[in-house]
């Protein structure tokens, strides 16, 4: 009881700034200035920062010139110094403030990683050196992205980790909240660019949020709202140098008449299929397996009954996945006796998401009529309870997300 | 007896690669090659390598656009990053030759630092990784210029610490020799630039080297001689894609008709003078001592004897330090009761160093008549066992090297 009463006391709070609002020097001194005001309001900062702009893409553009599939292992030694140069220098731009501050990198920060390379998962936080540099009135700037395993080689969270690094150091630290500042200045109904009514929401749940970061709503990192769950850490997403206070991720949201939370969409992605396999019990086990082995995410995946003995079997993966996947997947096919494979790049996923879908009849209907309304071809459809998703042709993924939005009535409520 | 015949015994070599030779993708992938060539003949080799072309000075260049004098330990942690971005690409080009190799911070190296920041020294080399990872016939790939406190703060060990790194590695693992690959391919009697007849030295003695490294022959860092001095290590100067032998710096120089090694020249340099100080004991450590806190490399000092109870002090500093080092010097000027002080960016400092110059007399007169003969101006002098160095104007620079070169018949012996 008492330590629950001092945990719900902590006036430590997590700030994440990434992206573009790290991109130049003139940007940290901003953000620099922007910690100062915050400071006052809380007895402790923990800063976690990403590389600067396009960094990572750089760096990983001079390995591509090396090696087209370099280790895992090096991979992440040199896509580690993107996160590694920001923080000192933000460090530095709030000494300018007057601010007593100490970079660390994740292996500083006590971030022990398992799992492989380029997807590590956070095992263990052991934060002495944060809570050192706090309890000395000094703001930690943690290189976000990355940790070290025990052996104290380099690891990488995988796209977005930086966001993981914050919401996990915050479950560590028992801070009162973590703040994710981006590009944008909350989460949206849809994509604003696509949907001009698009609406920001002021508050919604950890399940809906990581329906809508699995989705490519481009605003968070799933595995962040994920830990933010289970440590019930509320999570703000802000605009870094907006005034708005942005959306809110957290637990309690009751929302009765609220059905729909958003559309999602992700042109990104490439459409593989595996056809003509004798079916047998263990197929799709072998092929993923074989895919995962190798490091490839797997998205979507949806299988048909089988006819006449035969099975198809579709997934989707990155685009920037294909490459590798394909020439696994034909060698899958080849080794199970099936008839091919096809693969396409210019498909789009969409999703409605909203937790008011699970005990709300027709409201997958809903998506299927509008859909076709518009003469748009469905090629695959996945669902979970609080989701469905729907593969399309690219070009239509445009027309497809207005009309959703429209049919939701997510511009009226 | 036994120890030493097994360490004569080594087939371990250490090869450092660094400046332009590691500046692109391409050259990394032809210092790959060239690994892979020599691989054979060695049992055991480590790399160590620097930051690819001007990364160090671009690093700087964002750090000095967020703060004019940014903390000793946020640079540190931001220049590191320099080497960590070139040892995992160079390990990952080194697997595409079919060779397994692992890249190594200098902290995962086991290099453990004492001293301030941005000047660390070596004080302990924990090689665990090294030697595990040469157990399994990989490749170490270490980053150069960098280790780590104890308490895991990464430090680095100066400008062309990559050497150091280099060199200490060797002695620690007592390694056969120790190859440094520039873009020179040797020591030469002067710049060839300035000097067209200058000669490449086939061998220099550890003590000749240390002289022309510290007065800015900028072939080799001085710290890295000092190391191979101390533990006997056999140090080539090679160009990195040329097929000269370069120059052997070691310890077995013998060479009675050589009187004179090498002219050396440096004009990136400052010349500061403290005058009309009220002489008294203790005077030169006030002011070095303040310097020195500061983190200011003092180079050549010159007080001459007092006069009527006031003395003029000069030194010369770094052209970069002189922004820091004036200010300093006023305020000491001033506590001390001086009369003012003076500095000069348009100096050069022109050396003639040799141990041939030990017991030779008229050895050091030669170098103030050929100068004397070209209308060159003497500012200050300052003299050592086996070195002889003028402060003089910076134009005259050109026409004082070549002017020594031949008063020394350096291109005929």
């Amino acid at each position: 009881m008492t330590a629950l009463a001092k945990d719900s006391d902590s006036r430590i709070t997590i700030q994440k700034f990434g992206g573009s609002s790290v991109a130049t020097p003139s940007r940290l001194k901003r953000i620099a200035q922007k910690i100062a005001q915050d400071r006052e309001r809380w007895d402790g900062m923990v800063i976690v920062v990403s590389a600067m702009g396009n960094t990572t893409d750089q760096l990983l553009s001079l390995a591509q010139r090396i090696a087209p599939a370099p280790s895992g292992r090096e991979l992440d030694m040199l896509l580690s110094t993107g996160e590694n140069i920001t923080a000192p220098l933000l460090a530095m731009a709030l000494h300018e403030q007057g601010i007593d501050a100490i970079s660390l990198t994740g292996l500083q920060a006590g971030i022990t990683t398992h799992g492989p390379h380029r997807h590590a998962r956070i095992a263990d936080i052991t934060p002495t050196r944060i809570l050192s540099a706090l309890g000395q009135q000094a703001i930690p700037v943690v290189a976000g992205f990355q940790g070290a395993t025990k052996e104290l080689d380099i690891t990488t969270l995988g796209r977005g980790g930086s966001d993981t690094t914050a919401v996990a150091l915050a479950a560590a630290l028992k801070a009162r909240q973590c703040e994710i500042y981006t590009d944008v200045d909350g989460v949206y109904t849809a994509d604003p660019r696509t949907v001009p009514e698009a609406r920001r929401l002021m508050t919604i749940s950890y399940t809906e949020m990581l329906e809508l970061a699995t989705l490519g709503a481009g605003v968070m990192h799933p595995r962040a709202v994920e830990i933010g769950e289970t440590y019930n850490i509320p999570i703000w997403v802000r605009s870094t140098f907006g005034k708005d206070d942005g959306t809110l991720i957290t637990r309690s949201v009751v929302e009765d008449r609220q059905r729909v939370r958003g559309i999602a969409q992700e042109t990104n992605v490439a459409k593989l299929t595996v056809y003509g396999v004798p079916d047998r019990p263990g197929l799709a086990a072998t092929i993923f397996e074989a895919l995962g082995e190798q490091g490839i995410n797997v998205d979507m995946i949806v299988q048909n009954i089988a006819r006449n003995g035969l099975m198809d079997l579709s997934f989707t993966v990155a685009e920037s996945e294909l490459a590798h996947a394909r020439p696994l997947l034909e060698k899958q096919c080849s080794i199970l006796g099936g008839k091919g494979i096809d693969s396409a790049t210019d498909v789009a996923k969409i999703s409605v998401v909203g937790t008011g879908m699970m005990h709300t009849p027709g409201a997958f209907a809903t998506m299927f009529r509008a859909l076709a309304n518009e003469g748009i071809n469905i090629q695959m459809i996945s669902t979970s309870e609080i989701r469905v998703t729907c593969v399309i042709d690219e070009p239509s993924a445009r027309q497809a997300v207005r009309a959703l939005h429209k049919a939701y009535e997510l511009e009226t409520l």
